[in-house]
């Protein structure tokens, strides 16, 4: 097992009708909020009345930012900014998906800051302050309401990049699983899947012995398995909206990364079709993680059949590993078209023949590898394109 | 699943050397500690010394009180708080075990306060800040490192009380797993069986539905079966020390009792135990714990037939369920004894005809019932003690 440090300070409200603390939560920071979301769906569902009605009654001031589109843009970060600035807001809260919330992010690290936000994304500058973020979720999937994690699109530059820091963990996140049951099918799927992948990107490690991060894996992703199709076809089952809503915080909030080293390859992978052919996020994971697994699992053949065995109760085939680890591929990309998600790129619209440019742009021009697992070269992730199309 | 508040902001630093970021990491709230300790093994083993030497090379001044004994004492806690009240001490620094983590805690308490600290400890007074408490942990078990509890023994009154509390929870904990390698096996066996119980008192639920928190918690019981072994056998074995360390601070920061009500009914049983006869509490619950789930199994058949499946693997008896059930009260004791623990009061030379004492003491002479599962009287107490004879 490696050292680690692990840190995961934001306070979770679970449940129905929680969002009516949250004037009290925010009113421990604040007295003025920025309350960024997106479309007007909060408005139709009664989740913005509640919200508002709670920041009345604690006497919270509200100035608000709308708008946020899925792949979330820098443009709408700046404007966010710009009012925080001029109206001397300190406290953000987000109520929507992980565009909302990524928003609300850099935004909340935007305002401390005198230079250009993009700064931090291109790792020009540390990150070691931001506003405090608060976060009402309608979608799970990213994790964005309890991880260090942040990931905005440069629209006129077709970039999409990310950034990892404590400091952008929200204070207080509020989960109610009732907010979910109007979510059509697919964007529940690509939100799950998005959360199984980041449960994945950690399972797939060269760390050995760290064994009950693995069996906490393995829980998280059967968790997904049996309750992500429940909540696709009946989805007002409020026990699948809270399992899967829960296993979404847990997958990415850092516990799964315990002593171990995580790979996110085939996340900066996908973000290059999310980049640049807008894909949704999760629908990319789908397409591309199995392809990932297709291209690595003879790096390390009995990880592979352990989770075939572990996750997909696969039999083991002790004499032909390889026969279960192949067949735990299989088998994850059975669910993936169970849940009504695509397995191919050409699926996803994505063109054949930019796999040179993606890959490029991935590895900043061949100047950097990719993931952990396999510290991934353009021809790795150009095979790994052609295994997904 | 039921609502929940989840909230752990402990900052955890996991592994080897990890204590040498023990000055940075006060140096962020203050310049001056009481550092509480109890006998001199850590002068012995090097770990005072690594401590002081982080400590001075943040400029951290640092008062001692060292002394503290298993099942600590309230005179020490009223010693210490004096200590920071004369000195203007605003942070204590624990390092040890769970005794000496409740004393940091205890002391952190009082000292914000007036009155008698032992007021919160009777439920006279509800508590509401504290000072922070960093913590070295050296013997894993009580899960005190990351947890909202502290349990103090009023020695004059043979007394032991707990306290819950978010603002207990300590701001770091250091854990690194080379420092329980001089622990002998009875005392790594015994805090392990205490951490082990953290988890049982939450498996053993009447709350239906959270799926994920059940594997979780299997997941944990399997990581101490596989390593509590051989952490006792082969005491420098790394992996076996960290991977019990972590498994035992998971078990208590309360993501275990995340979406139900745990019981900890035989906690408050076992406590009578370790009051009046200065019982080791880990001991204790090893007493307790199987001869609570002989008495109760009956309630739930079903889930303990579950425990008794995907915890020991025992195959299940489809037609019998109850049979499968007592089997996995089997194996948990099967598995108490191989590690050392005893499983009778007689082991322990706690007397057989005090039961209705300890009954009235544990529900405050019959007003209060104890536990979740069931809502236990003192027939069902002296029923359960009858049991563990």
């Amino acid at each position: 097992m490696n050292n680690f440090n692990f840190y995961s300070p934001t306070k979770i409200l679970f449940g129905k009708g929680e969002e009516s603390n949250v004037g009290s939560e925010v009113a421990r920071y604040t007295t003025k909020v920025l309350l960024v979301y997106g479309q007007s769906s909060i408005k139709k569902n009664g989740i913005y009345d509640s919200v508002i009605k709670s920041l009345k009654g604690s006497n919270i001031a509200v100035i608000e930012l709308s708008g946020v589109q899925p792949n979330p843009r820098l443009s709408l970060v700046y404007e966010g900014i710009k009012l925080c600035k001029e109206q001397d807001v300190e406290f953000i809260l987000a109520v929507g998906g992980g565009s909302v919330l990524d928003t609300a992010k850099a935004i909340a690290v935007g305002v401390p800051y005198s230079g250009d936000v993009w700064d931090f994304f291109l790792g020009k500058k540390a990150l070691e302050k931001a506003l405090p973020v608060g976060t009402i979720l309608t979608l799970p999937g990213t994790g964005s309401e309890a991880s260090n994690s942040c990931v905005i699109s440069k629209e006129d530059e077709n970039l999409k990049r990310g950034i990892n820091s404590d400091v952008i963990r929200p204070v207080f996140s509020i989960l109610n699983p009732e907010f979910m049951y109007t979510l059509p099918a697919y964007q529940t799927a690509c939100g799950l899947f998005d959360a199984m992948s980041h449960v994945l990107e950690r399972y797939f490690t060269r760390t050995k012995n760290a064994d009950l991060t693995d069996r906490y894996c393995e829980s998280t992703l059967r968790t997904f398995i049996k309750f992500a199709p429940i909540a696709i076809n009946d989805p007002t089952n409020y026990e699948a909206r809270a399992e899967t809503t829960w296993a979404s915080k847990l997958a990415h909030d850092g516990s799964l990364s315990c002593g171990r080293i995580a790979d996110f390859g085939s996340h900066k992978i996908e973000h290059e079709l999310s980049g640049l052919y807008d894909v949704t996020h999760g629908a990319g994971m789908a397409v591309i993680f199995p392809a990932w697994m297709k291209y690595m699992y003879k790096q390390d053949i009995p990880l592979f059949a352990k989770f075939a065995a572990r996750v997909f109760d696969v039999e083991p085939n002790y004499e032909n590993l390889e026969e279960t680890a192949l067949e735990g591929i299989n088998r994850l990309q059975q669910f993936i078209k169970s849940i009504g998600l695509p397995t191919t790129l050409a699926e996803l619209e994505v063109p054949t023949n930019e796999f040179e440019r993606m890959a490029k742009s991935a590895t900043s021009n061949d100047t950097k590898t990719v993931g952990e697992f396999l510290k991934m070269t353009s021809k790795d992730i150009i095979a790994i394109y052609e295994l997904a199309k």
